[in-house]
């Protein structure tokens, strides 16, 4: 099947998906679930072809492990689905509820965004999480994932989209890209696809931005901070800023650069520089870092550097605004640290530094839908409209005005004998 | 001064927006309406001059109408201004609290989208509404108003941007632009530029978007329909048509489709024509329609044309599933009307209508943001993430992830010994 009709077919989807009761989403979830470990031979067995292949093209060893679709990691995805299951629906919820008049009643209902293209890296658990994701909020998908993970792919999708039709989702609701060159024709169908969600790299999202007129949520770099204030306590900064540089360094929440006030440098730094250089973190410091600290000196580019390994570059600063300055100037806008005991100074840092999440006194790794308690997540967005930081069910819905009336018209509001509308809110559901 | 720094002021002053107190803002408002009322012999005198040249242009009376400022219309939006002041602070709203342990609060805040670059018609008025609304809702914004209207939207936003910095408004909050080069070179800012809304004809918003990786939040067609259910009262439907049609047919919100049920359309087509015909509508009937009634003949092309204008296209439907699909085939996801005393069928209708605004027994014309209640409006979206249908302030604003900690690190929570999220429901606001 083409693109086109792939594409056409899931928009037919979404639109019956979007009246599907709650009770019909959760037993396809569940049914899924129970699909995917009554064929975990089979997956495995996908997995391995992959695996083998990849193997052969000299696949980097985390990128393998990455691959890899073992019997514990399809169990640890069936208890996400089910965890799932018990996520409040979000559609259908009324957000707001206005009188404009006696008998004419105007609702904000929330619903379904529509068909989503998803474009994702080559871990078959995200093919599972983000097809579940879309039924649960009533949206149609269409997914490309790596091209490594092509065999998984194809049979999670196979196994996820007939479960799901067996339990009443609409035919089409899922459908599966294969090529570079799918994925260049689905950015041409803004007719049919509402929104593209691409997750990888930086570049990558930036090709998809600067190549569709289709709404896109993406992320671009992590670049995160954690600034060191003045009347920080130490031992907390210095466990902060460990955990946030590496407890994971892969990952778009960890952090890339470490600012100092100055008036606490020359006491934070060398501390700071022993745990975590024992945890094998080189430091790249600006000029007066080095004045105190033995550690390589940081060049402009660092600043705007996104390492992902075990580097942190580190400025020391002249106070707040200079932290908050540098952050906003260099920061990508994602994840953004304060440690401080003045909780008023936390408080303003929030207000002034323009990132999806802002923290005070705690890591840059909670910066994520699980732990935020979303639920799965999608992505995280650095979009500033939509939806921001770590997108779980709600990111994946709008809503719909629905005003039930009596026969009025607005004629009857305009002119000399208007009538006035009333705007009453009302604290009741959409019926 | 350069489009590139105007928009790097604008991202500046944006920043600093997000932190102004609500009674800055409002301040900034009742000074600005003043500062207005006070200048209004010169924005008519630069009217003037712009009616003049424009007229000279040989410019179509209709748009020389909606083009003059007059004193009238100047304080008429002098009183938008002020009933915008009594409207709630779109910003700094708590969406939600959550614990996620003991000392580890997480709240979502609502917060202002940043730099927003609005392009709209020649229509003085526009630039106040407009301007304002960014205001109140912490954003900065970049203004490029209709090339006939530009002596009167410089004096007007040199007064509004003057007054609102007197009032404590960061400088460079308001940039105009005038050029369409300056347009071209607006979409291209993706780094200080977070919005781009495109008010004017669909070309025109398909144009925006196709040039620019910048989210944009635009309306296409307002391809309107009202379908006349079977059981739907003669008399209500036929007020409600003619409405819809013809309350202001230049305008979005006005139907330009009408669809009957065959059970009923011998006894309401001939009925329906007097009434429309009376106020000069043409009608161009589909086959079943011109076997009842004497009207011209539609083309297919008819179903997707927004006529604007005194034209109505009617077709006979077999029943609800073939009214739903024709709406979601030909519509343009604006508003979409049904007609019934069935309320269950009515409420289906809204489910299965994949569009912004769905009304049951009411006319398509109450889609608009002052009928709503929500004050002004700054577009009407038929996007289908972040804002949907009228768009007033609450479109304006997103959140931000705000968590407050005690120290918490991210390895605590991983390993056999992790500690537990509790994720509780909080209901506190962000302090």
């Amino acid at each position: 099947m083409d693109i086109q009709t792939i594409a056409a077919q899931a928009k037919t989807a979404a639109i019956q998906m979007a009246a599907l009761a709650t009770a019909t989403k959760n037993q396809a979830l569940a049914d899924i679930a129970d699909a995917l470990e009554s064929r975990k031979e089979a997956i495995v067995a996908a997995n391995r072809s992959d695996l083998q292949r990849s193997e052969q093209e000299n696949l980097a060893a985390p990128l393998l492990k990455r691959l890899k679709f073992d019997e514990a990691k399809i169990a640890e995805a069936c208890e996400g689905l089910r965890s799932m299951i018990r996520l409040p629906d979000p559609v259908g919820r009324t957000l707001g509820a206005t009188e404009l008049d006696e008998g004419l009643e105007l609702y904000r209902v929330s619903c379904p965004i529509g068909v989503i293209g998803v474009i994702f890296e080559s871990r078959p658990d995200a093919l599972i999480q983000i097809s579940c994701l879309g039924l649960k909020s009533g949206n149609a998908v269409l997914l490309k994932g790596g091209r490594e993970a092509s065999e998984t792919n194809r049979m999670l999708a196979d196994i996820i989209c007939r479960a799901g039709v067996a339990a009443g989702i609409p035919e089409g609701w899922l459908g599966l890209l294969e090529t570079r060159a799918d994925v260049a024709e689905m950015l041409d169908l803004d007719q049919s696809i509402d929104l593209i969600i691409p997750r990888g790299s930086n570049a990558f999202v930036k090709h998809i931005m600067d190549n569709t007129s289709i709404p896109v949520m993406g992320h671009a770099d992590g670049i995160c901070h954690v600034y060191i204030d003045r009347e920080a306590d130490p031992d907390m900064a210095e466990r902060i800023v460990v955990d946030s540089k590496t407890q994971y360094v892969a990952v778009c929440n960890a952090a890339e650069t470490l600012l100092v006030h100055r008036d606490i440098a020359d006491a934070f730094l060398p501390k700071v520089k022993a745990a975590l250089e024992a945890k094998g973190v080189e430091i790249r410091g600006c000029e007066r870092t080095t004045a105190i600290i033995d550690v390589k000196p940081a060049r402009e580019v660092d600043w705007g550097t996104e390492y992902l390994d075990y580097v942190l570059a580190v400025r020391v600063v002249d106070g707040f605004e200079h932290a908050v300055d540098h952050i906003n100037a260099h920061g990508s806008g994602h994840t953004d640290v304060i440690v401080s005991n003045n909780r008023a100074r936390g408080l303003r840092f929030m207000n002034a530094v323009d990132s999806a999440d802002v923290f005070l006194n705690c890591s840059s790794r909670f910066s994520d839908g699980f732990r935020f308690g979303l639920g799965a997540e999608v992505g995280i967005s650095t979009n500033k409209t939509h939806a921001r930081g770590p997108v779980g069910l709600e990111g994946l819905v709008i809503y719909q005005w629905r005003m039930i009336g009596t026969g009025q018209i607005v004629a009857d509001y305009a002119g000399p004998t208007a009538r006035r509308f009333t705007h009453r809110q009302l604290d009741k559901s959409f019926p």
